[in-house]
């Protein structure tokens, strides 16, 4: 079984902007982050949506939305994507959120259910890798999340998706302590016109 | 004229370690930022040596000398390189050294020149630029000095020789303050098994 995180960066390190909200969750200044995403076929499709153009890197999305067996993410998030996702959210797999507030377990359409999971990261991810079956389990985010998965060292292969700007401020994935310094093997780079795809397997 | 900056940078967003002295340039922690370096032909051929390897490592490096006509570096990494490089220094360019103090303009073997510019960062790069000829002029370092030629927007291309490990803390390339957001423009992206290689152009 393999811990992935795939994430969207600008080329200066940040996956968020500032002040991030729930009515706000990207922060300010972020829109090169996400912007080439909202028009790729395989990402309109999980939003139920069609359309799209159908190109490297919707296949890239779609590789990745494939090999996922299991989510886990923070709860700010799940605050922050919550109403958005609606009743059919993009994951169709079970997610295990991260919070200190017990709460039931919530079952929506086409496959996705959210757990609540009050005793850790550790914890969170033994309950997703339980039922990933042969697929990945992916750290979604948010960026504390995902720190905290890469400080202790559970993330097996790590998918930049470098996008051409340089915010100049936000939250930066690497930042903060960690198992240092740790060595990376380069699985994949792949450059289109809207990303440079970097992915990377960590060595143990 | 272009303004290039060529630097080896880790994943995680350093370019040198921690605890940068005269003694210990580069800082603790980062030799995988330049091991890679010292075996390729073009690197050691700049610095008086024999042997080698003439892989696609070695011919990047070699382009980039090659297409540099004047340089322009920071006292600290002038004072920590001056001893090292020594009468045959590896720039065979003129070399402009930001400092607040005066000093005659020392002429090296091989085409180097070091001359000590006290009025500032534009200063520096009008004067490598009337002399750069048909080449570039390269912002050269450290950290302190690209990141002010960062700010005020006056880098052109900026190739990042990412190297395939996270060092966790040190000097970071992009911090501070700046004109944001900036988008670039990918010119190549060449992965090779040290190093996966980015040249962008900053759009203006």
């Amino acid at each position: 079984m393999t811990v992935t995180a795939d994430l969207a960066i600008s080329l200066d390190g940040y996956i968020a902007g500032t002040d991030v909200t729930i009515d706000n969750p990207g922060g300010h200044g972020a829109e090169p982050l996400f912007e080439w995403i909202h028009n790729l076929t395989s990402w309109r499709e999980r939003q139920g949506m069609t359309g799209g153009e159908e190109n490297r890197d919707s296949q890239l999305m779609r590789e990745w939305f494939d090999a996922t067996g299991a989510v886990v993410m923070g709860r700010m998030m799940y605050d922050t994507g919550e109403e958005f996702w609606g009743d059919n959210p993009p994951f169709r797999t079970p997610v295990f959120v991260l919070t200190h507030r017990p709460r039931p377990t919530l079952v929506k359409e086409g496959g996705t259910t959210f757990s609540f999971v009050t005793d850790g990261i550790h914890s969170a991810l033994d309950r997703a890798t339980a039922v990933a079956g042969d697929r990945n389990v992916d750290i979604a985010g948010g960026a504390s999340t995902l720190r905290q998965y890469l400080a202790e060292g559970l993330i097996d292969e790590l998918q930049l998706h470098v996008v051409p700007a340089l915010l100049g401020a936000g939250l930066r994935l690497f930042d903060g302590p960690g198992r240092h310094p740790r060595r990376v093997e380069p699985l994949r780079v792949e450059e289109t016109p809207l990303a440079t795809h970097l992915k990377y397997r960590f060595v143990k």
